[in-house]
């Protein structure tokens, strides 16, 4: 419902020096919810996040699943009831005006305005009190791509050289990538690298208050102006609302790019970076091996523990200049 | 393949003072590698996690999913080859004298000694060479115990009275939860609970070395014992890890412990913590909104932001004696 915040009762213990305080009062939380993600009325996957830009959560899943490659692959999208309301039935496509559902489609600029900050997330009072939890969405493709969806986990993660395992899975995204993010030509200047975590965590207005988001953030590689900024109690799910978001505004591949992300760099979150066409993911925290080995087999320039007045890059380091 | 760390090529790049550093140097790195879950040859899940304590990762998953409530419902796990290595194929159990396989049972004491540590995980050399990633793991359960693997996923989120939404994500733990975590009538030591993340922190061979690994431990409540401590890329595979421990060494239900976690507290955590008895959840850094409902419906004080000299306890606070 848009809330991403939430106010709880919490008692708080010190103990200093043998002198022990016990207080209660309210603390803030990051809101976490479930969001169900449907395709044509076929349910894909469900995930826990912080409500808020699920739009862009939707389509920045898709694209980073390879299903999608371009804002226009993505018709419309809308929340609906779930079983117990009424709505949301497989293929019953509701409108603004259904009790129980919330229609959201592409504004004048073909973006999807309604969700483009927190608050405007909130639904009218007519359509809350329907019981809708706006934790399903339904998404409509551009006719032809829905048969892409059939078992995607298993996609990524199994082929017939060598079974699960990493390089399987890398193997797997090289395949389904549609953008050579190798050949993207971009640099970026060390110094501006080093500044991005400090322009994270400003930029992170629901962390000050709960301590308790991940943010991903874009940045121009040249100018280093912060393009978008998405925080959920999901890493994952913050970088699916950035690339969701530039997915929505047509700015696929996202070349020139630096993705800067809070804490640790995982194979997914590179994978990702790669399926939007991302040249340079720094993160705040260390990278795994199977991140370094994706990173290095596509072509994607991966630092890690950026902080104050030093990093680690692990892959394509030419790219960073000093 | 056991492998906790490997070894990369890093750049590493300082500016102090406007004086620029670049060295070139061997990093370690936390391994991350795709596991397949399966269950009498049934593919159930793929979770990228650091290898190692294998078995335990699925012991402890299939108890958080409510498949399993006792190590006596797990009779035994196979590593098994993939498509590609002739092995692996769904009820073909191999023994540990085939090659592509590596056969797992229970130990003198019922207890899988051969993943009781890092090392021991690693396979024999006429093993690997025919192939096997040891990324798949084929699980026996006692008989009729399969049937409830049926759409899992959906089990948990979905039921009829509210369709996806937090409430229904609670309501559908409570009805699958086998203990009764509310009446454990465990109390702990404010001082000693305080004192958990820095014993968390000495334990974590791994991260000293990468500072790329999620870690969660079992203290016993009231003597403050360290029970087990498990390391992993993922934070809710490292609380697998634990749980798949105690489980196989029919430990469950886990009254009077504490699970110290890395990093922050969500919902799935707590999930874990209330499907194997785990009355007391302390977590290093903030709890999500639904995780502090989880608890708070479900009986699990739960702790978070326990850093030095204070912390926060959301729900139950009266077992936290000052």
């Amino acid at each position: 419902m848009g809330r991403l915040t939430a106010r709880s009762p919490v008692t708080r213990i010190a103990i200093v020096d043998d002198e022990v305080t016990v207080r209660r009062r309210a603390d803030t939380l990051a809101v976490e919810e479930p969001l169900e993600i449907r395709v044509a009325g076929t349910p894909l996957t469900v995930t826990m996040r912080t409500p808020g830009h699920d739009v862009e959560l939707a389509a920045g899943f898709l694209v980073s699943e390879g299903v999608i490659g371009a804002g226009g692959d993505f018709l419309s999208a809308i929340h609906c009831g779930g079983p117990g309301t009424g709505g949301g039935a497989p293929g019953s496509l509701l409108t603004m005006d259904s009790p129980g559902s919330l229609s959201l489609s592409k504004g004048h600029a073909g973006r999807f305005d309604r969700l483009s900050d927190p608050e405007s997330a909130a639904p009218p009072a007519s359509v809350l009190s329907s019981g809708n939890t706006y934790n399903v969405l339904d998404v409509t493709l551009r006719p032809g791509l829905e048969p892409l969806l059939t078992d995607i986990a298993r996609n990524f993660y199994t082929t017939s050289s060598c079974g699960v395992c990493g390089a399987a899975s890398i193997e797997a995204i090289e395949k389904t990538s549609r953008f050579d993010v190798a050949a993207d030509a971009v640099t970026v200047d060390a110094a501006m690298l080093l500044g991005l975590p400090d322009r994270l965590r400003e930029g992170q207005a629901v962390f000050e208050k709960t301590g308790g988001l991940h943010a991903a953030a874009l940045f121009d590689a040249a100018s280093g102006e912060l393009l978008v900024l998405r925080e959920d109690v999901g890493r994952h799910n913050a970088v699916d609302k950035v690339i969701g978001w530039a997915a929505l505004d047509d700015r696929l591949p996202l070349s020139g790019t630096v993705l800067q992300v809070s804490g640790r760099a995982s194979f997914e979150l590179v994978q990702k970076a790669v399926m939007a066409g991302i040249p340079i993911l720094s993160a705040v925290s260390a990278p795994s091996s199977l991140a370094v080995e994706l990173a290095a087999a596509s072509g994607v320039t991966l630092a890690g523990f950026v902080r104050g007045s030093s990093m680690n890059v692990y892959a394509r380091p030419e790219r960073v200049l000093v």
